[in-house]
C-alpha cells in the first residue's frame, strides 16, 4: 500500500499541518507587534531604533511568548504524529475530524492565552484536547508498527 | 526506487519517531506536575485555583523546563534528519541500530537531567551520543543528494 | 501523480532541509562554547567541573541562546511547510531558488546574530526574508489543497 496525495486524510492532513504552520509564524509577528508596542526588546540593537529599552520581563510580551513556546512544544509533534497517523490507513472521516479538532483548539488555545486571556480552566481544555489528540495518534502509530520494534 | 511502508528501516524510523514524540510530550506533563507540586506557575491564572504563586525562577521547575527545551532542540532535527536519512537507502540493521541508540540516549539523558541528576560527565554523554547520531545522518544525506545543491 | 526521490525539487528539499538541521545543530555547540569561554552554567553540576558560575542571565550566552530559539521557531516550519510545498508540483528552478534563499538567508540570520552583531535592519531583513518565503508556500500549500478543508 501506497500513500497518495490524492487520499483524502493525506489532503486534509497537509491543508491543516498548513495552516497550524502559519499560526506559529503569526504568534512570532504578535510577538514582535507586542514588543513594539510596549516598546521592550531583547536586543539592545532593536531598542535603539524604536526608542525603546532592553526587558526580558515585561508580563505582556513574555506571555505571548509563553503561547509561542507552547506551540513550539506542540505543533511539530503534530506534524509528526499526524503524517505518521496518515499511513496507519485510519477511516477517513475520523482522521479529519481529528485534525480539525485539533487545529481549531490550538487557535483557541491561543487566543485564551495571549489575546484574551481567560480564567482556567480555558486554557488548560483548549490544551489538553489537542494533547490528547496527539497520545491518541502516537499510540495508534506505535500499535500498528509494534513488530518494527 | 521508491519508499515503501513495508521496508523495514521505514517502520523502524517511523515507530521511534513516535515514541520520541510521545517522550516530549510526556516531559510537558512533567513540567505541569513538578508546577502543581511546588505550586510555582508561570501565569496567575494558573497560580489562582491552585493556591501557588509566580516565580520564573523556581530551580526545579526551570531544570525540567531545560531538560524539555534542550529535547525541542534535538527531537525535531531527528524526525527530519532520520527521514531524509532513510530515503539514502542505508543498511536496515545499522539504520535501526542508530534509530534504537538515539532514543535510548534520549531517554537516559532526560532522566539525568530532570528526574535523578547526575553528575556531569552523565548529561554530556547522553547528550553528546544522539547529537553525533544527527550528524551522521545529516552529512549522509547531503552527501547522497549532493549534487542536488 | 507520486513524489519520485529523482525528482530535482524533492532533492532540493532534502539537501537543503539537512543543511538547515545541521546548521540549527552547531548552534547549540556555539551555545556550549560560549558557556564554557565565559565560564558560565545553567547548571551547578556543569559549573562545577568547568571552574564557572550558575548565571542565567549572561548577555553574550543569551545572545546565542536567542539566535537558537529564533531557528527553532522557524526551521521546523520549513521543514513541514517545505515538505507540503513540493507535493503542489511547483517549477523545479523557482522552488530551488527559495529554498536556496531562505536556506542562506538563516545562514546570514544567525551570522548577525550571534557572531557579529550588527545595527538594524540587518537582522530584520535575514529574518523576514525567509519569514516571508515560509508564508508565500504556506498560502500555496493552502490554495492547491483547499478542497480538502
Amino acid at each position: 500500500m501506497a500513500i497518495s496525495l490524492q487520499d483524502a486524510v493525506v489532503q486534509s492532513y497537509i491543508v491543516y499541518s498548513a495552516i497550524l504552520a502559519l499560526k506559529l509564524l503569526a504568534v512570532s509577528t504578535m510577538t514582535s507587534m507586542k514588543r513594539i508596542s510596549r516598546k521592550v526588546f531583547a536586543n539592545p540593537e532593536d531598542a535603539v531604533g524604536l526608542k525603546g529599552k532592553v526587558n526580558l520581563n515585561d508580563p505582556e510580551v513574555e506571555r505571548v511568548r509563553r503561547a509561542h513556546l507552547n506551540d513550539l512544544e506542540n505543533i511539530p509533534a503534530f506534524w509528526l504524529l499526524g503524517a505518521l497517523y496518515v499511513t496507519t490507513s485510519p477511516v477517513a472521516a475520523w482522521a479529519t475530524l481529528l485534525f480539525r479538532v485539533y487545529t481549531v483548539s490550538r487557535f483557541i488555545h491561543t487566543f485564551v492565552y495571549a489575546v484574551v486571556p481567560l480564567p482556567q480552566p480555558a486554557r488548560g481544555i483548549a490544551f489538553g484536547i489537542p494533547y490528547l489528540i496527539k497520545w491518541y495518534m502516537g499510540i495508534q502509530v506505535i500499535l500498528h508498527y509494534a513488530t518494527a520494534l
